[in-house]
């Protein structure tokens, strides 16, 4: 299941995010890729110190802290968001994630667009499937998650800066189509309950969706 | 998960099984027990020739074509039935059934009492649980469906004569949690429908309840 | 795991098709439909009688007999398929189909496309998910299989007439995700057994292919 | 599984938990409740300040330290217990209780119950299935524990105080049934050891639990 | 769980076997081997035609009716016996049977020797793991069970010659640490049987056996 | 999956264990045991105290530093390992090891054989399964895992003295048929890198490889 959300960032925070980066410290970043990726990754990443530790944390919470994303994602813990800068003619090939990080299991991938659509061409996240490819650009501030089984590619940055936030969520839910399940009975449950209250079909509904939680959540 | 479906037969079915159980042939129930249920068995059961043929198939047929019985149990395949005997200080001891009758899983139990309760002592169905017993003992014509898994014992039959039929289900769905989850979406929807017809909260309980059936049929 | 496969009847089969469904009997789709689905549902089926069987028998051979198609499915069964007509103004909307169907659980469903696109205005297969819409338009005699568990729609036929061939799998393997690992793996082996025989490599993966199927196939 | 243990608390304990509640300060018990369950919950709960940290300690130690207890639960981690009080006319209406509660999923509830059950009316613990109810009302210091999939409600109190700690288990294991066979399999070994000592059944059955629990254990 | 079976057949129907395995029709083995396979098979396996239908059906008969192979395979079908012949020279290389054989999964390989071991030398079975090999020569008329998963082979016959026939089975019970605990579990439980009767410990371990293969049974 | 890992100590590693084991003080093993591993264990234990420290911190590093301990056991955690001495006429009868020791699951066992195999007589490990007896006995600093499923005992020390460290580790991936496969796929990935780059094969090899550790690890 995939999701976009809108406005993780308010306009200020992405100032503020934007201040911060200018004057951090990027490196290579082929520093945090496996003997593999390195092949293929080409683009530069912010070293994870004290100049950005504010901002850093800032992201974490906003989107921790979004209803939408902890719906669909189910989020138990994220590791530390990444901030990663594409210059012209830089870009990361085709691959899967890797399955742990820091002893952490990765379900989720996300990416925050930090940088506005109309002043970098090119550049966008490629999630591919074998029923196509799926073509992603944001606008600054909004968010896109999917599944890390997925294989995925940044295009190629043409002209212009792209700034973004990457991450991974260990959900509480291993499966997508698990996941997608309790975001469709959820979403039920609160419109029924926004129209009729506590009703007999809305508990039933609320019970089954508490109990597919029990059955399913690795805590 | 435990029911009662009242009304499996109508008074003329009921008389006609009667009718043709005393024509019936009677044997030992020990016949069809393993070799520790021999030792707490102690009913008689008709022998299933032809004499009994027809009504085996009626009851069956009125067995599957109940709709309560279809929502909470989702059969695939029946057993033939049995039709057992107790007599006056006659009973069937604890024991759990088989989990594989001639090829099939077991995953329900089902007693269908043909008896009125008024016109014997004692035979109670007792289904046994780490939090107590439940005793059941049913109009003629209804039918108490439940878990396979559960130790149960008919107790002694202290004046009267206690007919029934007895049977096991293979249902399409393994577990009894599954199989409650499934009854209680189904519920759900079909309330919705009828008050709502079809609104986007029926769409997405639908759609959910198709799709757990997907993940636990095992047709 | 969605894929196309070109080519499933020849020019010759596919005229035979469409003679034959000129002289079929069709009917109004409701009639196969469920409660719900009968509100959507706006189409002609072909009654499945002796003047389409032996189309209809060819059809699913050339189907099951695709190595794409097995390869990508893990068929075990088909239920017989249907053909269906759309007139200008007829549509299918928004449904999940039914997970049973005469006791065979649908894993993957499938549409072979039996029109010219450029014969029919509209029409088109619109599969839905929570990233967005998957619209399909196939060259006649190609065909689309995709996950059952996926809402979907026909678009209304604006113009011209659409034919196409539907029907469900049921698979050896369960899960959409767990057959894309399968397919990978296999398409893997392949081309390794193509470039270098039976290497080392090539015996690691084909035993961790077949292992995976021990432990996911349902026979 | 649904089990009763009794004499969790002393005498002196009993009587230290009722001096240190005399004294705590209830709230309203919606305080702790989500959007829905708020609608049909009316009791009073102790605020988990300093005042009852110790008895809360307690009573959480001997929960734990309970061998029927841990037999039949396998608890990894305890929720903090919270105290309950109802007054005449206060009731808890049915509710599945959430699956997640802290980041911790909810497998077992349990209540202990702090007032004799002759001092006042009404108050029972009514746990809801499908094959009918269970009430509960026992003696003080004793609890009961059943899974969290449960719907239930806490009958209105008609005349004098209810006092009551509740809470929630993770277990190791998951699912109900699973730990009642864990139960059924630890009971028949120890009292094996206890009759023949370590005895080649013996030694089978104890190879089987440690290794069901290895396949089934969430640490 | 890999088992060795004494005595399938007796020496009379061992005789038998081999008077209809002089008048059969051998052809190369390749025939029945898959791409890979065909690489590494060198040996003759017996036509299936009439002439060797009947020893077919008795040796089939004779395993199916072996209680110890049902107890350790819990066998649910045969795949047809073929019946091999290694001469001089030939061998069957390291492999891993197909999963998949006419739609039925193979879970369960068997080795049933025919001919004495002194009359050939080479010609071992010998079955591989991570902890080294197995090497399995047995007595004419025994028979090796182990999990089609392994990777084995049959060493090259130096001398004499080898007739055996192999053959696989799907089990009710998929894993074979599952069908490992049933067989410790049902072990335990006969022995108490025998010694104590119907006691109170062998109800527990009856109890939890057949809800165990309610758990893993597919049929 | 059994293996065997050489060299998990240097020699001089090695001669830093012997020095400071000969002034740890040892008491008897039944002081670690459970109420019927007692009656089978008859060895010496290193007292888990200061003296000690520095070398159980050193093998636990080797043995998690190792690379082939790690694709062959996913190691989540270790528990401390325990320096354990038979002198002669000890020995540690048949058992299986607990499935939960301080919260942690136990699915590999470990021994780090500590004296060089001809200074003393008999002590070898015996891993025990329906196949039969698996005998080990292996360098000083040498290593074997198995699965902590399996039955195995020490066989009597006749002469010598016998040192070991033993260990259990928690494995991110429970089963050990799924470790196994993970090891082979991980394994051809790594070769065909090694020979032909990230070709596409490598490619969707490594792709499942971490889409299965996404379905089956537990983090």
């Amino acid at each position: 299941m995939q999701i976009v959300v809108g406005s993780i960032l308010s306009i200020e925070e992405l100032a503020l995010v934007h201040e911060t980066l200018v004057r951090a410290t990027f490196e290579d970043g082929r520093a945090t890729a496996g003997f593999a990726a390195r092949l293929v990754k080409d683009n530069r990443q912010a070293v994870n110190d004290r100049k950005i530790e504010m901002v850093r944390k800032l992201v974490e919470e906003r989107i921790l802290g979004n209803e939408l994303f902890r719906m669909a994602v189910r989020p138990k813990q994220l590791t530390p968001v990444m901030f990663s800068r594409y210059e012209p003619g830089m870009h990361y090939g085709s691959h899967v994630d890797d399955a742990l990080m820091q002893g952490m299991r990765t379900d989720v991938s996300f990416t925050l667009f930090l940088s506005e659509p109309e002043t970098y061409d090119g550049g966008d996240l490629v999630i591919e499937s074998a029923s196509g490819e799926d073509t992603v650009k944001l606008a600054a501030g909004s968010l896109v998650a999917y599944p890390s089984t997925a294989l995925h590619h940044v295009a190629q940055v043409r002209q212009g800066e792209r700034l973004a936030a990457v991450g991974w969520a260990r959900s509480f839910v291993r499966d997508p189509a698990q996941r997608e399940m309790l975001f469709d009975l959820d979403t039920a449950r609160r419109q029924m309950f926004a129209r009729e209250g506590k009703s007999a079909e809305y508990d039933l509904v609320s019970k089954s969706l508490a109990n597919l939680m029990r059955m399913w959540v690795e805590d």
